[in-house]
């Protein structure tokens, strides 16, 4: 049985499914962390489905019993944390969704809280880092992805897609290159000028071959080193993650990291200065078994424990 | 657009999951009608999975955009709708689990409101009833199922599971066996006694062949003259419909309702003092296509929509 | 709970599946009905997979509680029945498959068995009605199908597959050709001439939509007339049902019958020499709800009913 | 075996997928009908996935033999029919895409051939009409769906989306809407004034209930009765059948259309004059078993044999 | 081809479904070693569908052609094997089902058998060492686990459900908890209690940070000497073992060991005093492609060969 | 966006499904490297469906976006590539089968083009190293699978099947046994001759814990040094990868390499003199999530830049 006043009396198959069983709210008023989701997937290259993205993470984040042995804290008793529900998304204009995305999350910010925000697709990164940075100003982003996401353009002419958005975000000076690693990048491209574009953009572009030579520890020291105390912004592709992991995913990249990689990478950034995270891309119709969802909640549940031990 | 005010201006993929959209409280001054979930599914006695058949209701339920085409209504507007959430079932015990039904589920008729419930196997529904007769006294009840449900024991000595919950309530004297019918029932037995049984205690067994040559207006007929204006509990089992529009139950019989007799069979019981009413064995595990889920929200919402022109 | 001493007191989840829980023994004497499966899917012409189906029907099988209501008899008790298991099969050799299933087929027959197969593709068909030939002469055949499966060759100058069986066995005289019956036949051709072909080795084509036009009670009058007194052979390619009912199969037909019609077909064979059955082209990687093999297995209990009640 | 010089000699799980095996090309010259792919599923408002249809119901129309039996014609050898490929689609902007649409389609028709357009979302038939009408002047539209898709605006202020295509149509006069029928119309609506809009519009709204009423010789008398002798466009979205024959949908709705029904409604407009068609809003990440996909490939061979037979 | 005298002759597809294609009996003279299945899954605390664990992995048993290379041994020649069939579980009843669990067990071992018990939620483990206990005295255990299953309480005054058994047999004294492993504990708990209380109990909690920062051969030396000469008993949870490996098991917890670590682990066992063993939680609805029964049944002969190398 | 002039302008759900969006073709006039589907299964000895193998690998190839980041080449821009469609096979016949392979392999190494087929099951190299033998004299080959395929006869007096191509092409002397190397064997056999039987045909057997001890530079050294300068073809069975990252294959083998071992085993190939390829066994039926698809799709393309890179 859980711990009395633990959020998780219930069992996972009970009830109304708020991320960690917390409140659905949007009353903001003494809230440290809250939970969004962004059901938007009209800017994917390949695969449909992440609109279902948000509500299969909540769902799955019902096994999360709430105290975190790893990180030692309960993220859920150490902070008020709500789930605010999802953004009022718009499949047809990407920019009218950017636009909603930006504003409700300056709105949370602006509330006083930190922000956790489930999508949808990779495309939604870009308003989350304008909100995020019209707080925080130019920010560390540290970035799990198997694709850098740095084309200037995915469909001639148009400069806003998944595959497009940290472009984007240089061209507007949200990031700090100096502090923005892309971290498990691996695949075909459409060509080597692929890598060579995101390498000069200015941030540490780190192949999965790179990062499976270096090892968990080093690939952390150097993110340390390159982050420093800057106020910093994880986002996290779940196609980082090998498909055997994580096949419930719009663009899956065979070779990828374990999820044991993945969840020791999220816990070595303790102690960083980390003001925001997304976690994106699981496409619930690719995840029968359910097994992206809960490797997300899990995700998402490190990203929120690493906001309680500040 | 949905109309200005409906609860589902939302997308179906958007937000918290309650059944309608409707609001999740266990507050229940004024309110009409009540949603229940009853996660249990430890009687079943084949496939396990239905203690997840609320949860994919409600998800499935807000594709019910608000207004009832064929009978003419908008339960949402007409009634005060609350979402009670999900009993705390026990799995390991089907005692307690049906005492914690039946205190609930009183607990929300005592407060005024009706109360429709989804399942979870069909040993619910003994709970429930024990709860409606003790408000209305002897009830009607309106039986579709494949199976009768009435054996003594399912397993030697035990009485309660989900092959035996309605011999117990007429046993129990919950149900005027007069305004009783099974309707829909078919396959193979353990023997003629079964149905035998089923009519030696008053009933009205109605098997699908029976069903298939009356017709829906002749089967509504006959339901209207034993029901009268008696209270009357509707109780459903969803493997009442073929399996090929609802693979995703616990013991699918083949050759049942398609489901669009299933629909008309429930429209036509307007007018009848309708006081109560589940949908049970829904099992997503065998519904990946949720076309089961759909099914079921929206006989729930025919269900609703019937207390609303009441 | 089953009827004591009924094969099914155990639940359906319960135990090693044998069909119907009878005894998995090739020791015959005294055996009425003998359960063989021919695990053969090679001649199959679009999706493999029927290799699977006797193992899939024997399992849901398990849900046949023992008593047939609408044939009011108990063919588990009336007759002593058995599974003899699988005919050993040669993937790559269709020619000794069929040797191997006539040679297994009439051991059980001459050991005084009556048979009912579980295929596997429609192909063994050939080998089964030389077997029930042997023993009774010129067979009549009720044959259920989208296809009439009487094209010469379906591969150039291959004479034996699943879409030729019954062009070999008219060819080889093993049915009586004015009492064999085509039913549920649709779905594009090659040709105007397939029907045409089919028609002129002797046989009665119905399609769809005369079946649908006629009605089952016309139908069966016209079988009735046809097969008379004759030894009749019951062949049934699961096909014949709509791909809703059953999906499971290797070369799925829109607009087809449904379960229902396909279950009071078979109940109207009632009274008819019934010497031997088949049910062929259940595809278990294509039917991950069961519903194809649990209509298969109650299409074979009510074959074998048919038996109990001669 | 095939009729020599069939497209179809070969197996239908052999080789690239094309419709029906027809030539892939952009060379229109002598070409009767064109066959278009619109892989474009951004103004879905439940289930995504409608992008990967056209590939589907490529692959499926495989089991096309060439001779529809029902028709009694073989459309491929009766036509010069191609593959045109897929429309340049932009996922993230449905107006450049509508652009796209237009352009492809008048391209075609303007190079004499008729086009069947395979979705992709129902808002695709929006330029599809605007081509056909430019061609053809007002159009007849015979238009198969569980839901009107006559909304004004289905998310605010957006005119353009899978939920308000025919209001637009109607709008730009590109449709008579004395010869406009929405058949198999059902399910919930945000209010009584869906439908009433609907019919104000013009158009003959006939729901389900209505249709299972009249029956399709019925329904056909109507339609050819409206239709007269006007240029016919038929839009089908596949969820005018029942989810239980096509589960592979975006918004599923109960109460449906038989494939067997579907499919005579089709047949049923021979004699009229069809310029053009599409099928709609198959989206196989729903549809493991193909049964959806092989349905919309026999309905888009029945408009095909339509054609044949002028 | 197998060896002549391989239980394997026949392709895997073929057959009726014991484990191993051992005889089915109940007769025990002269057996070494009976595999028995216990089909419940009522005391599971979030995905139901353990019930079937049993019948899948005999099917995919069928898979192992007889020799372990690792271990150089054939179990099926060595040993003479049993499968006596499935215990008669009563899911209303966690209390009667473990009864008969131990009866059963007791009357195996009684015989003088050993035995491999294949679940079934990890309940069944208590009236399995219960059994086991009587027999040999105070086991040696070693336990791979994602989770701990030393609650007191999984609901409130409950003592016997999945997340309980060690607890109980540690109180029972059934276990010398100087040789009680717990291997690879992960993923969140309750709060810190529960590895605390875990630990108090007295046994070796090694979380898989710990087992992997060991690596495989430090963790057998660990056992090794823990273990000793003692009666061994191990119990193997499927969810040990990360979901991509095994996703079809009720509480999957990701960042666990993979499939060739597991296989490692039980093959360096070799030499210890192994007295019987389970390996339960898999559950077949969540594994369509059957990855994790082809796993359990592996794990499962691994354990038959290291008794038949005993 | 893809580069100007890449095949992959197009997004990967768009389009007819061709090998990497190459043109397809029989004309070979100038073609370095053709692709070829071989869609045949009737030799698998347990699950059947890899006949649909070449068709999900070319829907996934779309997914290369045409430039090898780890090889640091653009095999598509390199190299003139086609898509040759598929060998026409005769499921029921594997002689005849084997002779359209060898015939229409030989007609397209005759043309000059180098050959890299995707299977269909691995019976099929047999004639694929006849026909490279016939061009290139005794091979070296690189053998990755879970299973050495050198047995003599899998169904007994059967010389041909997916079990024995390799014992039969060393008896036709078509490999140099000096430069033959199986890697990745594992799993259960028939006895232990199995391995001796192997070996003694004089490759090189290394089983997945010699190569997981090893490591994959020394593979790498073994293998260069033992293929040398001859001619090498590659056969790759995609069960040589573990079930989690290859499930959809016929007969999964629990403990095998990743698929960043696979990758990287394959791109260590580098500056041998690859003449031809196979990836075979891959069965979409088991494959919903399409990972296996993918993951061939890519080590198909390694496979290609390999040659790109001579």
């Amino acid at each position: 049985m859980a711990t009395t006043g633990s959020p998780f009396l219930a069992q996972p198959y009970q009830g109304i499914a708020t991320f960690g069983r917390q409140p659905h709210t949007r009353v903001l008023a003494g809230v440290d962390v809250t939970i969004l989701g962004v059901p938007y997937d009209s800017s994917t290259s390949y695969r449909s489905g992440a609109r279902f993205g948000p509500r299969a993470i909540r769902e799955q984040s019902l096994l999360l019993w709430g105290y975190n042995n790893a990180q030692q804290v309960s993220p859920f008793e150490v902070l008020n944390v709500v789930d605010y529900g999802d953004v009022d998304v718009i499949p047809v204009d990407v920019s009218a969704t950017h636009r909603a995305i930006e504003l409700t999350a300056s709105t949370i910010l602006h509330a006083g809280s930190k922000l956790i925000t489930l999508g949808g697709d990779h495309s939604i990164s870009l308003p989350l880092l304008r909100a995020h940075h019209k707080k925080h100003g130019p920010l560390a982003v540290v970035h799990f992805d198997a694709h850098p996401d740095t084309w200037d353009e995915e469909y001639p002419t148009y400069k806003y897609s998944h595959g497009t958005p940290f472009r984007r975000a240089i061209e507007e000076q949200l990031i700090d290159t100096e502090a923005y690693l892309q971290i498990g990048i691996r695949g075909p491209t459409s060509g080597p000028q692929d890598y060579i574009d995101a390498r000069q953009l200015g941030g540490r572009l780190m192949t999965i071959d790179e990062a499976n030579d270096l090892g968990v520890p080093a690939i952390l020291t150097e993110v340390r080193q390159r982050v420093g105390s800057r106020p910093l912004y994880v986002t996290l592709d779940i196609d980082a993650v090998d498909p055997a992991f994580a096949p419930g995913t719009g663009t899956p990249e065979v070779g990828g990291f374990t999820s044991h990689q993945m969840l020791r990478l999220l816990r070595g950034l303790s102690g960083l200065n980390l003001v925001g995270a997304d976690v994106v891309e699981v496409a619930p119709p690719y995840d029968p078994q359910h097994i992206t969802a809960i490797l997300a909640a899990n995700l998402a549940f490190e990203l929120l424990s690493l906001m309680a031990r500040k």
